[in-house]
């Protein structure tokens, strides 16, 4: 930064830094592009930030982000309620949703097990999905962790928690992603493809 | 967008997404990102927006941006006030500050001549760099605006203009960057490389 940087659009080159992915260099070029906007929409943009932040918080079922008590997936009529899958990230609900072929209900549990960063399972949402799998009449929880260290283990952690209350717990099927080819997937995923194998 | 999502946290993904380079996916992760923050660091983005767009304003001399009314490059005792340096856009003025081999005076035009876009010398702060000049003992312009068709095109009418004023209208030098290699360097540069070439 040289000696003749504005003050107002450093701080807020800096805030743009904090966001993930955002380097020095962009976050410049995005602070710039605010200066750019008109007045209107730069206030329309601030006030954007702050509605979020006040007005969605985790649902009270699912701990999904909602603006309301409870979220819409979970008030769908048209769910089935007997299942639940099990997700990191509130991206994933929206990654799976898009796929069109889950008509469930989803938990949220906002981190994986993680001891080297001091994450147990007290600090992700699994107690809130146990008392949901014991208040309700739940026969299968689909866990769906990325297939990390983290995310296996959480979800081993998972299916230990559940099984003996005799749910039925699953993971997603790993494999080949549709489209890529057999020459650069890595061998851990071709055996586990191999594994896997259905009758065609 | 699918039928369960948030209101609030798709107008923030919409505000994110009306920055430049920042698509749909980006803009939603962003939004997310937001809300992973805590309340003190989202408003603190907030109010940097709006802080920003408030108090930065054109300088009333060279019309780069600043918090004052004069800039602090346009207030600075030991800069060569004989020397002007046009260019396009303020961030413009940090790419030559950060080679620290200029020290004289900048004009920022906010844009280029551009008829295909409807800009003509009046829409760019043209007519403010003209009353500098004639106001001071300007020696020297040097004309900084990229080497693109608006570029050059704007360069041209700088020149027409400051020319019969008696001021020395320079031009960047041209050719191949420092570190490129010949063989992937284009025909003009190479050509114009050539014609500028100088002895060693």
């Amino acid at each position: 930064m040289n000696k003749h940087f504005i003050t107002p659009l450093e701080k807020l080159a800096e805030n743009f830094e904090r966001l993930p992915g955002i380097g020095s260099k962009t976050a410049l070029r995005l602070a710039y592009s605010i200066l750019k906007m008109s007045k209107e929409k730069a206030n329309e943009f601030a006030e954007a930030i702050v509605d979020a932040k006040n007005n969605i918080h985790y649902c009270k079922n699912c701990c999904n982000f909602t603006d309301k008590e409870i979220c819409d997936i979970c008030t769908d009529k048209s769910r089935d309620i007997s299942t639940i899958c099990v997700v990191e990230d509130p991206r994933d609900v929206n990654a799976i949703e898009r796929t069109r072929e889950f008509n469930a209900l989803y938990h949220v549990l906002h981190g994986t097990i993680s001891p080297l960063n001091g994450i147990g399972p007290a600090q992700i949402h699994i107690k809130e999905l146990l008392e949901r799998v014991q208040k309700n009449k739940i026969k299968e929880v689909i866990v769906a962790t990325n297939p990390t260290v983290e995310g296996e283990a959480t979800s081993m952690y998972i299916s230990k928690l559940l099984k003996p209350l005799g749910i039925i717990v699953t993971r997603l099927a790993y494999g080949i992603p549709v489209g890529a080819t057999l020459e650069y997937a890595d061998e851990v995923t071709l055996s586990r493809a191999l594994k896997g194998r259905s009758e065609v």
